[in-house]
């Protein structure tokens, strides 16, 4: 993550792991969930905080998913009802679940079917927000495979190349894949220039936006570095930023993730609909393809490689998508996770109305 | 493609698909393939040019691969070998063929598999060049199914952010959908800011590169527009161009790609070894997710829905991938395919050299 995203060391609050887990855990028991789901969907959110995906975290997900459930917009009792399903594909209409709750549970039934098939895949619709696709993927590396997701997110947030009106959400996706000794490489990303969830913790901690990464509401791309707008007053542009520089590529993966997300699962199409995406989960057994052993030295190997590319001359190092992830989970799982002050005084405030258990500091 | 990689129109002579399919078709026979697959190998670059991807046709492609047939750096007569298969998946030594030889061949196997089971992916190795990758999604479109293709290129072509190196290939990605009277999606791009092949193209055509999509040879962003430089005077950047405007992003996929093309297969990391790539084919059936009606009802709507966005200002229309290549295709059947003169002349003393029969004008 760009340094201009992160909590300002003056008004973070170090909590440790198993504090934020617990007191999440009872916010989701106390919207109605089974203690077991509460659990699978804090996993979610708490590990991209580990991970340092902020964005996908407690701290922009947790107030919105508790006023969802409290308004009856996500069912904490979802039953989900397999429509289709073959050797290796099931399409799940999730009954109004969040995504954090169906997610861990579909990407389990992907696994499954590519343990015994070779690959197999889910795709979910009817369904809240995914919180990234980043923990999927990775569920599937911490299982011997390439793990892949995608949600398509909300619609009517981008603009496609020379467009003026919004069509699509930010339509993330995700792979990972295990490694040896190496970190696991784990690429997580929104085919936007940047994460709508950015845009509000920009606001929140006083950062800019580049130039390139929004639109004004003529669809017109903001060339300057901008403080952000409020909601509703922009619109995201796709990787790339401008067609010059390759919009039309994030804009192609942004619709190839809608149609699979929501054509191929029966859904429908997003932006037509202006409803929430589905999402889809996926896994290749890498023993199908390959000897798994030569797989992991090989994948040490090529991250080894990459990390050791010598650096220009303004910067540090090399990376690869995966390895800082690794290391802030290390060090977060030593010193605890930054949060704003702001965010541990949302939890303080709810759990004492709500009567749960809270103990961050 | 952007009108600046087009061939200049007084430069342009038109020539009717059949006559240069069969003069094309004629080379690769000379080369010593066998007539059916010359014919198999012909169409990967003469749909490439139809479908206006001048990069991946036989302007840049067919003079090196003649080359390399003519030096025994490809096997005109290769038996592909089937190192591993299961129900979904397969490994295949490609015995030291083109790409567009065994290509779509691999591509037949995985949508034959994802017709029985679901879904399905062919991993190739020791092959050469692939043309791009959009051809072989299009394959499994034609057949009911999503197709998606990819192939991690040479090595050493491409810089990671912050690197001073170059690492990987251009890494091309493609996916393709059926629509019903839509054109279909078909989203085939370099997951660099362009393909190799365009600075080429550029050069040929005596157009300007735009600042941020290559390097100087310490991997320094060039941020100026500059006129092409001579091979082996620059590197490519990823999508994105620079950190800020999301090159990383560019960089993931692309490592993606090496992952599944190298790794997967059991080829070995490219960037270490400086081997050319493996390539990776896969089909998705619809009908094992949903009712395949529906699935291309909807696929009308949403590519209608995103035809039909009102335009900014300064431009004509919204389009989506595969929108232009379909109406250049058309276009072109009935017009003819307009070459640089220079290939035309090629062609023509190639022919003359070599016996071959061969009327393009």
């Amino acid at each position: 993550m760009l340094e201009r995203f992160k909590v300002p060391e003056r008004d973070r609050v170090y909590v440790a792991e198993a504090h934020v887990r617990a007191a999440t855990e009872g916010i989701f028991r106390h919207s109605g969930i089974s203690p077991e789901e509460a659990a699978s969907s804090t996993d979610v959110l708490i590990k991209n905080d580990l991970r340092g995906v902020e964005s996908h975290g407690v701290s922009n997900g947790l107030r919105r998913y508790v006023a969802e459930y409290s308004a009856n917009k996500l069912n904490p009792t979802p039953e989900f009802k397999i429509e289709r399903e073959t050797k290796t594909t099931m399409t799940v209409d999730a009954d109004g679940a969040l995504g954090i709750h169906v997610g861990p549970w579909a990407m389990q039934q992907a696994i499954d079917k590519a343990k015994e098939f070779g690959m197999a895949a889910v795709a979910v619709k009817n369904s809240g927000h995914l919180a990234g696709c980043g923990y999927y993927a990775m569920m599937a590396a911490e299982q011997g495979m390439i793990g892949h997701c995608m949600t398509a997110g909300g619609s009517h947030q981008t603009v496609p190349p020379f467009g003026s009106k919004p069509v699509m959400g930010t339509n993330p996706i995700a792979w990972a894949a295990p490694a040896r000794n190496m970190p696991p490489f784990l690429f997580d990303v929104a085919t936007t220039q940047v994460a709508n969830n950015k845009i509000g913790l920009a606001r929140r901690i006083g950062a800019d936006l580049e130039g390139g990464w929004i639109t004004d509401l003529d669809g017109e791309p903001i060339l300057d570095q901008i403080q952000p707008p409020d909601t509703g007053d922009y619109y995201l542009l796709h990787i790339g930023g401008t067609r010059e520089n390759g919009s039309h590529k994030g804009f192609g993966l942004a619709l190839m993730n809608e149609i699979i997300c929501n054509e191929l699962s029966g859904y429908g199409p997003g932006p037509v609909h202006g409803t929430p995406g589905g999402h889809f989960f996926q896994a290749y057994d890498i023993e199908a393809f390959t000897d798994i052993e030569k797989f992991k030295d090989d994948m040490d190997d090529l991250l080894k490689h990459i990390a050791e590319v010598p650096p220009t001359k303004e910067f540090d190092r090399v990376l690869y998508a995966g390895l800082m992830e690794d290391e802030d989970e290390k060090k977060r799982l030593k010193d605890g996770i930054p949060y704003h002050r702001e965010v541990v005084e949302w939890f303080e405030s709810y759990c004492a109305e709500a009567g749960i258990e809270c103990n961050l500091r």
